[in-house]
C-alpha cells in the first residue's frame, strides 16, 4: 500500500503522497507538537482556542490521526473483538452490537466461529491487533481463556457461563423464562410436554432444557420427551419429525430456540396437518424478529438484547480501565412474548 | 491497560508482565533476531529448521508478533472494512463475509451505517486503522469515495454503482432476474402487476423495479401500480395493504426483496383472506433464508452470494497489492429459485 506512517504515530497522507504529520499541524497552527498530540488524545486537555487553532490547521492540511500507531502508546486500540457462532448466527445481534459500539466510538472486529477449533486461530488474531477486549456469544476453550486473562485482555461472555472458571458474563435468565412458560402452559392444560434443545454443547440449551424439565417435574408432570436440535429452522423441522414418531404425541413443543419453534411450528401444519395452537401448542425462546411475523406469532421470551449489550459494553469497558477489577455476573429477566402459537393458561 | 509494545514492533506479553520481544525468542532459539521477523513476515523466507528453532521458542516464551505495529513498516493490515446498512440489513451477508475473510486470513472491521451522516465517522476510522481496503454493501458519499480513492484505499462495492463515478463493484445482474419473473409470470397469465419497490434512494431497488416494470412494458403489459416499501417484513405488509385499498386488485405482486414478499404473503393470507398463489402470486428477490421455510416456499431470484464476495474479496486484494490496478465492474447472473408463491408458465 502507498500509505505510510511516521514513527511519531500520528499521520494522515497528502493526495501527493507525502505523509502529514503531527509536525506539519503543530507548524502552521502555530503550536507545539505535544498540544497537536494531546488534541488528539482522549483523556488530556488543551485550551479551546489552542483546540480550534489545531482543528483547523489539520483539516487544511487533511492530518488525520493514526489510531493504531496511537494505540502502541496509549495502550487503547478502542477495537472490540466480538466472537460469534456461524451456526446459529443471531443477526440482530450483531446489528445491535455494531450500533451500541458505534455510540460509544468502539469499533467492531468480527470473527465467527464454525468449529471450536478456529478459535486458536481468533485468539491468535486477538493478541495481534491488541484489541481493547473480547465480547463472546459463544463457548471458547477454557485454555484460551486463561491465556486470555494472563495477558490482561478482558473477556465479557454473553449468555454463556462456566461451571468451573470464573468469567465475566452478561445472561438472561434461562431458568426463569422457561419457568414462566410451563407454568402457562400447564395452567391451560397441557401434560404431554415435549423439548426441542440445541446440540449438546451449548450451555443456553441445556440451561433451557434443564429450566424446562426441572418444572415439569416440580410441578409433577411426566418426564418430557426430548429431540435434539441444532437452533436451525431445518433442524427445528427434523426434530419435530422425530416427535411425531413418539407413541405418545405431545400437546405442548418447549423449543430451545425461536428459530427451530418456526420449524416445529411448519412441521406440524405442513406435514402432521394440524393445528397451532388448537392440536398443539409450540415455544420458543429469543424474541426474534421473524417470530413475530404474523404466519407465527410465536409466544416466547424475549430477551433484553439491547439491555445486556450495553452491560457487556460497559462491564468490558470498566474492566479496560481497571484490568484487576473483579469478576461479575449480570443476569436479566426476560419478558413474556405473548403470541398465538401456545394455548395459555 | 497492561500490555506493552516494544519499538520493534513485535511484542507478546509474559504472565508476568514484561513484554516478550523478538530479541528474547532470537536469544533462545540462537538465532538472529532478522530471522525471527522475517519468520513472522508474510512473503519472506527462512530456512524449515530455523522456523522450527523459532516457533518452538516462541511458543515457549508467549511470543506473538503485533499486527498492528507491523502494519506500520509492511503497509498491511490485513484489516478490511466492511460498511454495510443497518436498515434491510442482510445477516447471511455478514456472515459469509465474515467466513471467507476467515479463509483468506482477513480480518473484518465491521460498520453499519443508520444514516448517511454516519459516513463520516465511519470514513474517519478507515484512516485511524490503516484498513487495507474497504467492502461496502451500502451507498457511501461520493466525496468519501474520491477522498478514499486519493488515499489510495481500494474500494469495492456489492451490489451498488454509480452513475457518474466509476466505482469498483459485484453485483447481481438484478434487470435479467426481474425479467425472468416477470416472463414466466406473463407467460401463466397474469395481466395486472403491481411493483412493492424498496426504498427511493436504494439503486438495488431502481434497478429491479425498473428492470420489472421496462419488461412489462416490452411485453405490452399495463403500467403496474407501485407501492413504496422499506426492504423489512412490516415494509411489504403496509405495502400490501396500500396495494390492496388500489381500485384493480393485481394478480401478481413483484416485490425487490424477499422480507417485502414475505410481508405481502402474510398480509395477502391474514389481512385479505386469499390464497397465494391462487388468488394472487408473489415473488422477491435476493434467495434469503426464511423464503424457502415451508410456509412461504417464495419464488424469487437467488443472488449467488458466496460467488460474490469471492470475487470482492479477489478484487479488493489484487487492487491492495497494485493500487493502480484499473477500475472494473463484475456482473453475476441470479438463479431462479422455483417455489410455490407464484403460478408461473
Amino acid at each position: 500500500m502507498a500509505r505510510r506512517a511516521t514513527t511519531d504515530g500520528k499521520a494522515g497522507t497528502r493526495g501527493g503522497g507525502r505523509t502529514v504529520t503531527s509536525y506539519d499541524v503543530a507548524q502552521r497552527a502555530g503550536v507545539s507538537q505535544s498540544a497537536v498530540s494531546r488534541c488528539f488524545t482522549t483523556g488530556t486537555s488543551v485550551s479551546p482556542q489552542t483546540r480550534e487553532r489545531i482543528m483547523k490547521a489539520a483539516a487544511a492540511l487533511g492530518y488525520q490521526p493514526n489510531a493504531i500507531a496511537r494505540s502502541l502508546t496509549t495502550k487503547r486500540s478502542n477495537l472490540v473483538a466480538v466472537v460469534v457462532a456461524n451456526l446459529g448466527f443471531n443477526p440482530e445481534l450483531t446489528a445491535t452490537l455494531s450500533r451500541l459500539f458505534a455510540s460509544r466510538d468502539l469499533n467492531l472486529l468480527l470473527f465467527t466461529l464454525d468449529h471450536e477449533e478456529d478459535a486458536d486461530r481468533v485468539v491468535n488474531q486477538l493478541w495481534q491487533y491488541r484489541v481493547d477486549g473480547v465480547l463472546s456469544a459463544t463457548h471458547l476453550p477454557r485454555g484460551h481463556i486463561e491465556q486470555l486473562a494472563k495477558r490482561r485482555v478482558p473477556v465479557v461472555f454473553l449468555n454463556r457461563v462456566y461451571d468451573d472458571i470464573a468469567v465475566n458474563s452478561v445472561c438472561c435468565d434461562q431458568v426463569e423464562g422457561e419457568r414462566w412458560l410451563v407454568d402457562r402452559l400447564w395452567a391451560a392444560g397441557h401434560r404431554r410436554f415435549a423439548i426441542v434443545s440445541g446440540p449438546d454443547s451449548s450451555l443456553v440449551s441445556r440451561q433451557r432444557v434443564s429450566g424446562a424439565r426441572d418444572r415439569i417435574a416440580a410441578l409433577g408432570g411426566d418426564e418430557p420427551a426430548v429431540a435434539i436440535g441444532d437452533f436451525t429452522y431445518d433442524g427445528g423441522r427434523a426434530a419435530m419429525r422425530a416427535l411425531a414418531a413418539e407413541a405418545r404425541r405431545p400437546d405442548a413443543v418447549i423449543c430451545a430456540n425461536d428459530m427451530m419453534a418456526i420449524g416445529c411450528i411448519d412441521e406440524i401444519r405442513l406435514e402432521m396437518k394440524l393445528k397451532v395452537p388448537k392440536d398443539m401448542s409450540v415455544v420458543g425462546f429469543d424474541g426474534a424478529a421473524p417470530g413475530r411475523w404474523g404466519s407465527y406469532a410465536l409466544t416466547s421470551v424475549r430477551q433484553p438484547v439491547d439491555v445486556m449489550i450495553e452491560a457487556a459494553i460497559d462491564m468490558l469497558t470498566a474492566r479496560v480501565d481497571n484490568p484487576a477489577m473483579a469478576t461479575e455476573k449480570r443476569v436479566f429477566s426476560g419478558e413474556l412474548q405473548i403470541g398465538v402459537s401456545a394455548r395459555l393458561g
